[in-house]
């Protein structure tokens, strides 16, 4: 189902990073459930979270020990804690003291993410009757074990991997992400998991990659929902060699931030590519805008209109229903003769209407493709922004509607 | 499909307009397509329009038309003259032209109303040709013909119709509506022609007709697009022989209003009712909250997460997926253990988490129904607010993949 999305299987080991994988059976037998990853003590980890005002309990708990030095994170599925009240936080510690105990680390520098069944309890007793298994197993090869473990209603794995050059340092990067449903700005149900061998100063680590997300999981849309669950966390190991990054300048950090960026937004697009249902991948460009908060509010309602989306599903370029999500947007004072929407290279919009030159033969030719790009031009000033999205097919309601999630 | 909705046939004249039919063919042949509403010259008209900044080209000539004594409203569907530039403009004036020169009267006098495809040139010659037509057959007992008239996809016709006594004086209001998708607030894709006997004072009258709409047709959403083409319009054709009200207040304004809020009501459930695809009515009402605002923020978030859309198709009591959605609402400071939800009288969600006294049975048996309330109490003031939405299912898929709207 997923668009043009290759399954990926190359990651690169990150020195300072082993990953153990389990299964505790918490939805179905036999599922490997569960992923550790064990981070070098020279490690720097970053991260940001879901912006629901009602995060889950592992979000609240990884918030607060990311000051802690992290050792470990802790990744279940199945069940996402939360809406689980007093209990989900109890649950979550239990898990995390458990983890502690076996690894001789303090239960404060666990950090644990949970995704799945929202308001069921923490099935505690079987996670942590199988952390044994997960320990024995830790290696640096577990990356695309662990890509398939962090899977709820996603049709495929998602990773990325590269290396760069600095002044003689190789770096490697590699992450991995889940996501399907429920995506959308402000980091909707979606885990990531990003690290490099680089040396980075937690603060700037945590800079870079509130950066990062914001172009590429911040950019993504499925539904407009947003989970109590998403997490993005970046990992630094500090075991490449280089001095340690403590700044928020310089050619290595522009370097890194930029290769860290490509990772990010390769993950965070895989996401959208197996986003439920998706039968296109689609990129909304909205330029000359005034300001970015302008440029996000039309890129938004374009994507999140029902109307468009299942125009898209069915190839049909229904610049109307572009047009009038535009113009619902909510921006003051924006001038109809001015707006130009092109789909890829074809402009369909102009002038306030459908555009001399466009025939239905030349829409239809670009919405045929997997992929294509709106673009929306307001002609009022020159900031751009771009998400990315999908459309609504049937398939999404079949999924939604039959699973619960 | 429609869900709960009767076919409305028991209009009660209004003594003051004249409603004529016509077909001028613009989408299919023979189809009744053209509506014309005669109003006395005793008549006030008021209106509200739709807020999409690219409104189409009848909808900036009505309102500019309002504040001349209009005594004609002429309605076409098959083509919303939208995103049709400075030419949509020129044709709408030439029909309007046209119905003016056959009447007597100004064009300035003439309300147009367009609905139907986007983007397409509207066919003046085809309209102007059977206005003789809809003319001739102008009668006070034609609005049953005009709620069939002014249908696109809605499945129905819808209309309301009632009278009351006041001072030994009897008053009677009768109104239509059409809508089905793109409904939203702000007035989405939908039409109302509301008309009473009522003598009131054109200002007045325009104060009762933005209240109204307010908690009517301005608090029902089915996929959260709105349309380019919506208005609502209330008549007061001044033959009932009351005094003209000509302030907001007064035994008779107060009676006038609660009555007409009925009318604008039931027409407004009656396109939700309708809704594209839709299997289900639903209420969302918000309260104990601070504000208006942050109460229709919540009502809305829910009412347009497609999570929570396709769980109510699914007619699964997914409660975690209703507060996911609360909590991204955007209100500041929630408290997640002060929230509670119901389904109709069943507590689901208390303290943070799923209620201990709900079971799945519960839920299951309220969500059985064809029409239920889910109420959302944020525990943080006394302000509440209500709006009416429908699920999210295969046909509305399948309505907005295959029709060119």
């Amino acid at each position: 189902m997923a668009v043009n999305l290759a399954i990926f299987n190359d990651f690169i080991p990150v020195n300072g990073v082993r990953i153990g994988i389990a299964s505790a059976g918490i939805k179905r037998a036999g599922r490997k459930d569960i992923v550790v990853f064990e981070v070098a003590e020279s490690a720097s980890i970053a991260g940001v979270f879901t912006t629901n005002a009602f995060c889950a309990a592992p979000v609240h708990i990884s918030k607060a020990n990311l000051a802690n030095k992290p050792r470990y994170l802790m990744i279940n599925t199945g069940n996402a804690n939360a809406g689980t009240g007093e209990r989900g936080m109890t649950d979550a510690q239990a898990v995390c003291q458990a983890l502690a105990e076996k690894t001789g680390v303090t239960a404060q520098q666990i950090l644990p993410f949970s995704t799945g069944v929202i308001g069921e309890p923490l099935p505690v007793a079987k996670i942590t009757a199988v952390l044994d298994d997960a320990l024995a197993n830790l290696s640096a090869d577990n990356w695309f074990a662990a890509s398939n473990g962090i899977m709820t209603t996603d049709t495929q794995p998602k990773g990325a991997s590269r290396q760069f050059q600095h002044e003689g340092v190789t770096y490697t990067i590699s992450g991995i992400s889940k996501g399907a449903g429920m995506i959308m700005p402000n980091m909707a149900t979606m885990l990531g998991f990003i690290a490099t061998d680089a040396a980075v100063e937690q603060a700037v680590l945590q800079q870079i990659c509130r950066e990062c997300a914001d172009v590429s999981f911040n950019r993504i849309t499925i539904d407009g929902d947003t989970s109590t669950n998403d997490s993005c966390m970046l990992i630094a190991t500090g075991k490449a060699g280089n001095a340690i990054i403590s700044q928020a300048s310089g050619s290595l950090y522009e370097k890194l931030k930029a290769e860290l960026k490509a990772v990010f937004i390769e993950l965070a697009h895989a996401i959208v590519r197996d986003g439920e249902g998706a039968t296109k991948f689609v990129t909304i460009k909205v330029e000359q805008t005034a300001s970015q908060e302008e440029a996000l509010q039309v890129a938004y309602t374009v994507a999140h209109s029902p109307l468009v989306k299942t125009a898209l599903f069915a190839s049909d370029a229904n610049w109307g229903r572009i047009l009038a999500a535009v113009g619902r947007a909510g921006v003051k004072n924006m001038v109809l003769e001015a707006i130009e929407i092109y789909l890829d290279d074809v402009c369909i919009v102009e002038k306030g209407g459908r555009a001399a030159s466009y025939t239905e033969a030349q829409g239809a030719a670009v919405l045929k493709n997997a992929e294509f790009t709106i673009r929306i031009c307001l002609g009022r000033g020159n900031v751009a922004e771009t998400v990315w999205t999908t459309d609504l097919s049937h398939d999404y309601v079949t999924i939604n509607a039959d699973y619960r999630s």
